[in-house]
């Protein structure tokens, strides 16, 4: 399988600028042979400016907008590289069904090893389903399915329990235990702002500044440092 | 129009037992003309241990959960007060349409008087849709449209941004504003934990200890008092 794949948890860390905590992994993945990236500023109201956020971070490329082709579906078809930039999951989602491009991007990826990179909400469609998004569900897509790009699902900006926090809605694990009571639900990779995965054919390997947490329909959790292989997920 | 509505921000306020926060509110709500309260444990996945929790509260009551009835419409269509609990919003409104009961509370509600109380989830679904929810999407329901027992939606558990956080996920007033992007989008109240909002016919007031903050699309926020009379979201 010719998949690459680049997933980070978050767009902006704390304290520095867009994209800058994952500046070298980005080079690094698109290397020297991709020369345009197709970005999908769907995630976000504001397409035109959301695009110009990218072309002044992804300056060695040139970067067109899918909103800006004609043809969304062409765009995908004659692609080099894929970005799918983060903002709310479910509107990210809606209009990627609303342009038809799902099955295109996902052949592109699978079949003709298009290097797909996806921040936050760009990482979560790139898994099973959204239903481990923590987005406001301000539109509704036609399902939650999503690219399956890999055979589990991703929570972006993975949080731990704040001991000090007076507030009542539940943690992250609590979430994500819910997610694990329904039947046939896929195992969840929490990461952490700060973390990114990167799949190559049938290797996963995280990487990035935290850990990782792995949940597991009926069992416990596990956490994972950077520079793990977690290629088993893969294959499950 | 007859409809009494109890909508609670949430179940348990930090450092107190399950609703023992709006303890006093709930008696005056349902009164001594109730007897029998039809509980709603769809939100949590064990509906069983859920209603226990509800009846050992519910002390002066008898509590049937529609769960346990043979036929939920009918066990609605007999209701005499009607409580939803909280939990994960998603699976209650999937649940609520699976058992093809939202028309008849609906028209419970609103022409025949019945009381309704929602706590979290439950008072979401007494909105106009879900989409202002804070929970993890885990089911897919057929749409977000709700019970409409009011003209507005609700964001429960609102909370203020921390501003010593690092973490870089949305506030909740950002996620609320990414949602009055979209056209078309009714006004959102932002119950904060320890609010409840009391509606009786055309009457809506604001009951609790903290205050609530209005998100009208395209006007400022307005914060508003415990007491403060805020009817006039009914007519919208």
């Amino acid at each position: 399988m010719k998949r690459r794949l680049l997933l980070v948890s978050n767009s902006t860390l704390h304290g520095s600028g867009y994209l800058d905590h994952c500046q070298g992994n980005i080079s690094h993945f698109f290397g020297r042979d991709v020369k345009r990236v197709l970005f999908v500023p769907y995630a976000l109201h504001d397409r035109d400016a959301y695009t110009k956020t990218a072309r002044d971070k992804f300056s060695s490329y040139e970067v067109d907008g899918i909103h800006e082709a004609p043809d969304p579906v062409a765009a995908v078809r004659e692609a080099e590289g894929i970005f799918i930039g983060g903002g709310n999951t479910f509107r990210l989602l809606k209009s990627l069904y609303d342009n038809k491009v799902l099955t295109e991007i996902r052949k592109r990826v699978l079949e003709d090893g298009v290097p797909y990179m996806g921040s936050s909400a760009g990482t979560n469609v790139a898994t099973v389903s959204i239903n481990t998004t923590n987005d406001m569900p301000i539109v509704c897509p036609p399902c939650f399915s999503a690219l399956s790009l890999v055979p589990f699902n991703i929570n972006p900006h993975f949080l731990d329990p704040d001991p000090h926090s007076r507030h009542m809605g539940e943690s992250r694990e609590q979430r994500i235990t819910q997610y694990h009571e329904e039947p046939d639900t896929p195992s969840v990779l929490g990461l952490r702002e700060g973390s990114l995965l990167l799949v190559e054919g049938n290797k996963a390997t995280l990487l990035g500044t935290t850990r990782a947490r792995l949940f597991t329909r009926g069992k416990p959790t596990v956490d994972y440092d950077p520079g793990s292989d977690l290629s088993f997920l893969l294959t499950h």
